[in-house]
């Protein structure tokens, strides 16, 4: 399933939408909540939703693997892959990040931006991670103009402020609503944790209690160093793992 | 040569540069300027430069077309195809244009920016372009939030300021350099204009005697409608697209 596809050349332009979506010898995880999230994402690119078949119905062969559905705007395709090497070990060894402005003011993007929509326009983003290792980290934390604190390039910010597991509003912050972060919030009762959407200022951020990166092939990994800054390990990481069943 | 190509699933995701280029049955126009920015945008990127071969060799055997040079990080394609309609006749007609703040001071991009490369990330770009056709234009000016005009999702700035043609210094405005523009200005002394780079506020530029989108495909597109104001034909409208030899 990770063949080489006949594509147009027209389709190599980034112009379509894609999930990534954590496969299990149960099924697709989240499933629904990608779906979702990719009719969205292709209804603000005005693509054409196409009928992806019985996805439901995959399962991993392994412990666990990396399902992709990517839309371009003439066709639409369906991988099964390997979990990458870094996102196992990040997952297992937390990851070290940088913040960094991405040059907006929090609900300053402009009217036709896709910031709502996980789309295939992925240069800057991969730009963005070279960058962060290239200064030695793993990943990196962009920053309004303001100073909150908004997403990952692939990832959403999860932290944890006395009993109260937060994360970003996608919406007041003009990011991309992380499934994995929603599907934890929700759980978070289920271990005596309220969740809360709430804006942060990376200065804030950097008194939390613990901090996370969230996404459907990592699950959740611990940020075990902050510009520089190491963090303790905490006690909630095999917790809240555990509970998105990673 | 505008068939199908294969490749990866992940050659999917905008990951490359690529350059457009006027294919005349004389060769490609600008070919070493266009070569040039490829390679530095490729550098921008990470992506090795594999040998093109020899792309001079390339004649339209009509009187214009497309050539399309795409490197993803994994394959690169060349293909040729019709000049698309909307350019012939935005070359023809001249243009409707909105203006909009991009949400980005000047200088302001994060330190990854790809800004200074030609990728292969247009989704945004297409959203712009299809937010300024549901408002009744046909392109829209690109603004920093300082109102400073800056470019075309696809297109350079072009101006008269009475006996100055202007363009927007790449560098300072943290835009792709344009090739076509470049070209032209260097040609100005020839019909006895100065060429000048500089910023220019929406406000000076509603106030230029005439306004162009340069881009390899339109060449040079008169700047018709700006804002919903009608702006009067320019005599040098046809002299630089001569000078051009479109």
């Amino acid at each position: 399933m990770t063949d080489d596809v006949l594509v147009s050349p027209a389709e190599l332009f980034g112009d379509g939408v894609f999930e990534t979506v954590h496969l299990r010898p149960s099924g697709p995880f989240l499933l629904p909540a990608h779906l979702t999230r990719l009719a969205r994402s292709a209804a603000l690119l005005d693509l054409a939703v196409p009928d992806l078949g019985r996805l439901e119905a995959f399962r991993s062969d392994i412990s666990e693997s990396a399902l992709r559905i990517i839309f371009t705007r003439r066709s639409h395709h369906v991988t099964v892959a390997p979990i990458p090497p870094d996102a196992l070990r990040e997952r297992r060894d937390g990851v070290r990040v940088i913040s960094a402005g991405l040059g907006f003011k929090v609900g300053g993007k402009p009217p036709w931006s896709l910031w709502e929509a996980k789309t295939l326009s992925y240069a800057e983003s991969f730009a963005a991670r070279r960058w962060a290792r290239s200064r030695g980290a793993d990943d990196l934390l962009w920053l309004s103009t303001e100073g909150y604190a908004l997403e990952a390039p692939t990832a959403s910010l999860v932290w944890l402020a006395g009993s109260e597991l937060c994360t970003v509003p996608p919406r007041e912050a003009q990011i991309l609503p992380g499934t994995t972060a929603a599907h934890l919030l929700s759980l978070a009762p289920s271990v005596g944790l309220s969740p809360a959407y709430r804006m942060v200022t990376i200065e804030q951020l950097r008194g939390a209690d613990a901090i996370w990166l969230a996404s459907a092939l990592r699950g959740l990994s611990f940020v075990r160093q902050l510009d520089g800054a190491p963090r303790r390990h905490s006690r909630w990481t095999p917790i809240l793992l555990d509970l998105l069943g990673y």
